[in-house]
């Protein structure tokens, strides 16, 4: 590889170096923005959307949502003791800003977003089954933080939507699935593809 | 508003019903992708890439990074206790993949990427100077998940890049900075923006 790490380096910016010093905020960004359902299949769910959320451990597959307590899936959540992560997609991104704006109080929200729920096999909350992605969450500890409680769960189970997998391979191309995400109160579907995780690394094959 | 919430209605189709189970794995995705910077700026520091971070609470702010004990990292950040997150973007992804297969072992990897530290004001962590957002976090706990160690931190201060700041509004646009993020193991840039946040409710201006 030709490319050494000299070409890694990062040519000086000096206008970057200028910082405008703020108070404290939620300033990670881009982040998921993920469709949770929570309740039971058979009697009573909801879902609702949550940006607060991502993995704390690879093995055993630990991850978490934060959720305000005033929230009617913070109940359902406590009660069941567990959820399902869905992965949203451009197709969904109505119904994703939708349900985060909305009350399960007060709305269906699967009848009046036209979402499908579906019976999980390890957990009572539903998945959806227009997502192209469902981690089915037994929640494992709620950790008390301010205006929101991280619900720390272990993922028992994962759905991949068929459609999404190449027949030939086998390979799971999530981004045919075109993913969302949000950032800084957007939210975008995912652009030029940069490289693969190792890319600065990888030696280029020898041409012969 | 004429669109009402059968506009936001997913329309059926039947084969993302279909579905592949697989055992559990950390499939949440897209994720942000950081450069989490440890030690003191005054003797050792080093840099990690970091995808399992994110926010726990929003006030106070809290968030996580989640770092596996083997890392050279750990050590620094449990000396200090205390690291800051900063953003990245598609100039900085390839000193992000690289701090994310490299180990400050072995690396200066500020020197090797031409990045530059700043001191920070409240933690002994240096910022990195070419980020467009750099948050200064101390440690309020570390916790043992297996795999990794979640290290739970109160976001004590936010510097931006005046670059991306505009000089009549004053309003920070952090999408003019490029930003990347991780998906089933690429990096991308953001796509296409497909609205803000409570664009599902939003109520369209009358024409006159």
């Amino acid at each position: 590889m030709k490319k050494k790490h000299i070409t890694g380096r990062v040519s000086a910016d000096s206008s970057l170096f200028k910082k405008e010093v703020w108070k404290a905020g939620t300033m990670i960004y881009p982040l998921p923005v993920v469709l949770a359902t929570c309740g039971d299949f058979d009697k009573e769910f909801n879902v609702i959307t949550v940006a607060w959320t991502g993995i704390l451990s690879t093995d055993p597959p630990t991850c978490y949502i934060s959720v305000r307590p005033e929230r009617y899936s913070f109940g359902l959540l406590k009660k069941t003791m567990d959820f399902v992560i869905n992965l949203t997609t451009k197709k969904l991104a109505y119904a994703t800003d939708w349900c985060g704006v909305k009350s399960g109080r007060d709305h269906d929200k699967f009848k009046e977003m036209g979402l499908t729920p579906l019976r999980a096999l390890n957990v009572k909350a539903p998945l959806i089954a227009e997502s192209p992605v469902n981690l089915e969450c037994r929640i494992r500890e709620i950790k008390e933080l301010g205006s929101h409680y991280m619900f720390i769960a272990d993922i028992l189970q994962v759905h991949a939507s068929e459609k999404f997998i190449d027949k030939e391979t086998g390979a799971f191309n999530l981004g045919t699935s075109q993913p969302i995400c949000y950032s800084h109160g957007k939210y975008y579907t995912l652009g030029e593809r940069i490289g693969k995780f190792g890319f600065s690394v990888k030696k280029r094959k020898k041409k012969r």
